[in-house]
């Protein structure tokens, strides 16, 4: 940069001879171009501090000559020296000095936007992004779990798709190509049983029965259509919609529809080979249309520009099968976007309406059905993973992924269990046996399910032992010991909704597991507490090294977790910490000495 | 500065005003203006870009009101809303919101201060008061305690005086009329043990010796003063120095000073009943007078005007007694205003002369010297005070004063001991069985200082135990267990010096003590490790309440103590810890998961 000659680093020598040659030329040029060199200093530093600081840029300095009147004429810029290491900008007004935001944020890890609110505009510091959600009263192992009415699982980034094959979400959280993890599964099934308990009951259309609801499908020439008896159906009447088409689309059996926001299908179907069930869907801004077929395939999914594809089994070749999927799901899942990005396009259900429904090659379909929600049908798709993907002998639910949770742990085989996995099951599993009037398998489950909670980590099972003395259900059985806090808690909850749900003289040993965990929680709780929030787990003491610190959603996990328990147990320990670490949240750390 | 007026923010307007009117003057004048314009703006902004690194301070803007150009005409009023719950009034700048500190100093516990470097202002941030020493080189066992070199215990405003009885100080913490407390007396002693190794050797003055030094006395008429042999007398020749007066203070035996700096006193005296030994002091400044007098009585401290009185014990009449006195702290604990407002008047040592000594009554007196210091003096005062006070069944050192440590704990009775004072008394007896080369009842009472770590703290003893399997040797033996964490490195370090000094077949207990408490603290260390601090002790845990936090220079003492360690203990987890705690003091946290 020429304008650099005039700096400090020009020698006198120099600047002399700078001086004779300008003033062999034009004045006035020479005043222009040095009021232009002038300016272009001063913005290239200005420019340049900020970036060699890398924190606050810094506003540009406006004038507008208007002189006087200003209430901040006493305003200076000065430097804050933060702990003797580097500058940043401030302003300071009189004895007050003011520091910007954008150290702040960075500095103490806190949020803050500018907003407006009736009209004046604000700022909104935010200690925390957590959200405590204050249970509505005592806890009931028959009725929601924890508040996951407000989980909407299938609809994370990390959850690839809803398999057609089982109805349960399919993860890509520790591998991408995807797999069933049991605590999501879990998840998903209780945030619908949840739902189903907090929603209105659903509005739900029934387009074809092949009895009562008929429905005006077309039926190209050469394809055929018609109702018949199949005893094989197993419910409604045994009166079933059979079809017969040729392999192209044009051959295909077609119900055009206009239907808005009811976008769960629930469909009997059983397909010959080569069959398929095509939903056809509108985006009614974009008047796009996708399509999403549900064929006879091991595929999970697969997409081609508007054609999303969803396997419901070669296995299923030839019988009767529900399926129950929320359209717009498995649009959403489906959308290119998604699958070529990793990011969701957002689109918005209510922007979406079914227009078709076709059926190509042979088959039957029955109990055809729009609802707005099937929360229930999807809650037993859970539990009956739950009940196919148990291992017989260790009564678990494997982790089909390697898992290293941490540097300094052992990573965890393919096949490990889960103290989360377990109690989130047996939370399942224990509202399945109470709102299947007892359904016997669902119980058997459950109970199967607290083995691996008396076998030591280390022998493959999800027990820890605090300094051998408390015992602890460990979310990540590791080597050493994590002592994951939430998912420690949340295997509690499973514990105690078996014990509450299952026959008196069954429930013995979820009782006692029960009791165990909640006097290791009294124990240790305390050893999360950092005094201006929580640990994660107890990694600090296990091998040495940097507390992990709990994520303010995580910290609310801990609060809400808390605040449920202390609905059924009354230690004042446990209300007492939940409220200290609220109001952690808000910035109220614990008093130093 | 004006030059900003040509800044990147100068409207065309402004400029093409600008312009015009400096073409009405002088070019030639103005080029060279515009030259010195270039050269200053650079080096301005140049100084200012290397604040970030190098604490080059930023030259503040002003603003003199002269003609617009206000470069903060865009600086707002905003309220922000903290936590929804209140506001502060903060200012913005285009997307810049300014924060005041007064709001942030309280909301987040920091530290800042308004100062002028360079001629510049600056504003300093400090996240922490604490002082991290870095040790000089590996720990010495008979050499400086830890950075004790820079205590100053007498002066601390706990410390009610010196007892002219012991020599050692009284300490009001805990009960305001004053009791011995056996940490502060033998942070006392190794504070003078560690400055003899620091400072330079001091400046003695041998006033009066009643054989080679020998005082111009004032001795008035009916009263009489000579030098006479006395065998009893301890040190020296056995010439003493015997005087003989009548009650008032005319008939006084003076020795007129002009002595300044060298302010304290040794003396060896011998007083028979209602004699005194009678320093005056001056303040150079204000010219006014203060007496101090050691007199024959159990009183601790008196103070009757300028008249400052220090009782050396009943029982010392008529026997030969050494007193060290350092006459600025026997007079700063005096000064009326400490006494009666519990607030020490400042007074700066160089600030006093001594212009008198007087003697009154009968004795003699020998070997009066002021010096500079007398560490050593004092350090074996203290080693003393240990082997007197030393329980002769316990090998402790009893705290007469009760102690609540806090809510929740059972009171500790007057007579409870404590690891700290313990370790800290081990911790000077090993050095002087060094430093006396080797005097037997110094090594003895050290090693009957351990007995108290193998009782648990139950039995009266210090040893508590981590949940039954990690020992620990408590500062305060609570019910329950408190785990103080510096106390307890404190007490490694005693046990640590005795196994380095005792002989090799005395040591195996010291060792055996201090290999357990260090495995000890490794496996608990990171259980004080709060991500942002540390916590003073573990009562969050055996209490189940909020953490205890550790004030900044507790939290500088865990780091500076941790610091040691690793330099006698190769075990990384030891500096590491060090290291994350120290930068937890300019605001480094631990990582969030």
């Amino acid at each position: 940069m020429t304008a650099f000659k005039n700096g400090p680093g020009a020698s006198a020598d120099q600047k002399t001879r700078f001086f004779l040659v300008i003033m062999r030329l034009n004045l006035k040029f020479l005043l222009i171009s040095l009021c232009v060199t002038v300016a272009l200093i001063t913005f290239a530093l200005w420019a340049n501090c900020g970036v060699g600081r890398g924190l606050v840029p810094k506003w540009p300095i406006q004038h507008n000559g208007e002189g006087g009147g200003n209430p901040f004429d006493q305003t200076e810029e000065i430097d804050c020296i933060i702990n003797q290491e580097y500058a940043v900008g401030c302003r300071k007004e009189g004895e007050e000095v003011y520091l910007p935001f954008s150290f702040l944020q960075k500095y103490f890890d806190v949020y803050g936007s500018l907003n407006v609110v009736d009209g004046s505009r604000r700022f909104d510091w935010t200690h925390s992004y957590g959200k405590v959600n204050y249970p509505k009263g005592a806890y009931d192992p028959r009725g929601i779990f924890m508040y996951f009415e407000n989980y909407n699982v299938e609809m994370r980034d990390r959850v690839k798709c809803i398999s057609a094959l089982e109805g349960v979400p399919i993860s890509t959280q520790w591998e991408s190509q995807g797999y069933c993890y049991a605590t999501q599964i879990a998840q998903f099934g209780l945030s619908h049983y949840s739902k189903n308990l907090t929603e209105p009951e659903p509005r739900r259309k029934v387009v074809e029965d092949a009895d009562r609801e008929l429905a005006p499908w077309i039926v190209p020439k050469n394809s055929t259509m018609n109702r018949t008896i199949d005893q094989r159906i197993p419910r409604g009447t045994n009166m079933v919609l059979s079809f017969s088409t040729g392999k192209s689309f044009d051959t295909a059996v077609v119900l055009p529809m206009d239907h808005v926001l009811d976008l769960v299908l629930s469909v009997d179907v059983l397909l010959k080979p080569n069959s398929t069930l095509c939903v056809t869907l509108q985006n009614r801004e974009t008047q796009r249309l996708y399509h999403v077929y549900y064929i006879l395939a091991d595929l999970l999914i697969g997409v081609q520009d508007e054609n999303i594809y969803y396997g419901i089994g070669l296995n299923s070749t030839g019988v009767w099968k529900r399926l129950t999927r929320d359209l717009f799901v498995d649009l959403q899942k489906g959308l290119p976007q998604y699958v070529n990005t990793d990011k969701r396009r957002k689109m918005r259900r209510t922007e979406l309406k079914v227009v078709e429904v076709s059926l190509l090659g042979n088959g039957s379909i029955d109990n055809l059905t729009l609802s707005t929600s099937e929360h229930i049908a999807h809650f037993y798709d859970a539990a009956e993973w739950l009940i196919r993907h148990q291992d017989p002998s260790s009564g678990g639910w494997p982790i089909p992924v390697r898992r290293k949770l941490g540097s300094g742990f052992a990573e965890l085989a393919r096949g490990w269990y889960s103290a989360m996995a377990q109690g989130h099951a047996i939370s399942l599993l224990a509202r399945a046996y109470y709102h299947s009037r007892g359904d016997q398998r669902y119980l058997r489950a459950a109970l199967d399910g607290l083995k691996l909670f008396r076998i030591p980590s280390y022998q493959g099972g999800v027990l820890a032992t605090f300094l051998g003395k408390y015992a602890w259900y460990e979310e990540y059985p590791t080597t050493p010991h994590s002592f994951v806090l939430n998912g420690f808690i949340y295997s509690l909850l499973g514990l105690y909704d078996l014990n509450s749900t299952a026959p008196a003289n069954q429930s013995n040993e979820a009782a006692m597991l029960f009791e165990q965990g909640m006097m290791s929680l009294k124990k240790m709780l305390l050893l999360y507490d950092t005094g201006s929030g929580t640990s994660y787990d107890l990694r600090h003491f296990t091998l040495g090294i940097a507390p992990n610190l709990a994520r303010w959603d995580y910290h609310a996990t801990h609060v809400n977790q808390l605040l449920l328990l202390a609905t059924i147990d009354p230690d004042p320990l446990i209300v007492q910490t939940a409220e200290r670490w609220k109001n952690y949240m808000v910035g109220k750390r614990a008093q130093h000495n």
